[in-house]
């Protein structure tokens, strides 16, 4: 299973693509797109431009490493309403992207991908890009948005292996159960 | 000239569609585009799915009437921010839709579109279906969704106008003034 996770933001969309089998887990890419400041990039208040090089940047991923699904943030609200517009539209942009390519979309938040990652849900950016590093053997630090993505399609084959577990023990508890009760297997 | 105009939501985004030959406007078609509650329609809490249905809607809607050009409604923060973040979401679904058909996007306020349509800022919903009803010549009163979107396409239409009109006048004012001074036309 070949898993794309995407943290997304209107300047720096973080990515990273693992390969997980089972518990194992391996590296296959991650970088970020910018969508301004640069060359080929749009100019900080020509949002559609911005979102487009976004839009368009995701799909060239997903184009290039062929994943399977996806595990995206959930952004939350700033404190600041027109960072929150902001935000809300690049993540639009990032959805769009991806389910225009018919991936299927999980979503996790920061919390939930930090307990999960580093053991707890308040860890720093520099703790998820160590244990990013660790867990997917890594020669070297990831950066912090890409440290981000990985660490979202780890998360999501973690709950992955923890939901299969789960399923197989309520088939197995529901036919001894049936089988307690001589009724049929269902 | 064939302008789209967008009204972007979450639930219902409206869409409508005219020619515009200099003040010479006519009515193309309009619509909404619904994402949950119904037939081949998303659920409630599937964002992506709802976010996937708005982009292939607009798509189809660019695909069959063939714009050259869009107008889109920028929204504003919302007292509630979780409002804020998935209308944000949902108006990045609707730029991404447009950009990835090459059509250039224009965005104005609903104060804007409003001035432009019925004279002040704050007027009504009704007042504005009333409007573009008369200014389209429409048989009937368009859809609150669908007459918004109508406004925004008249408004930009409108501004198409004014803009070459002012450019005209300035390049005038620039050959007169450079003859004036003797100098070379610029």
């Amino acid at each position: 299973m070949r898993i794309l996770g995407i943290d997304p933001g209107l300047q720096t969309t973080g990515f990273g693509v693992i390969d997980a089998d089972g518990p194992r887990m391996s590296y296959v890419a991650s970088g970020t797109i910018r969508t301004s400041g640069g060359e080929g990039r749009a100019e900080i208040g020509d949002l559609p431009g911005r979102l487009k090089i976004l839009f368009d940047g995701i799909r060239e991923v997903t184009a290039r490493y062929q994943p399977q699904c996806a595990a995206v943030e959930i952004v939350f609200v700033n404190v600041n309403p027109q960072s929150t517009l902001l935000l809300g539209q690049a993540r639009g942009a990032a959805l769009t992207a991806l389910v225009s390519c018919d991936l299927a979309v999980s979503e996790y938040t920061a919390l939930q991908m930090k307990k999960a990652i580093v053991g707890h849900g308040h860890a720093k950016k520099e703790q998820v890009q160590a244990m990013v590093q660790r867990l997917l053997s890594l020669p070297g630090l990831p950066g912090k948005d890409a440290a981000d993505a990985l660490g979202l399609a780890v998360m999501h084959a973690h709950a992955r292996v923890s939901f299969e577990a789960m399923s197989r023990s309520t088939t197995l508890q529901r036919k001894q159960h049936a089988q307690f009760r001589g009724g049929r297997t269902y």
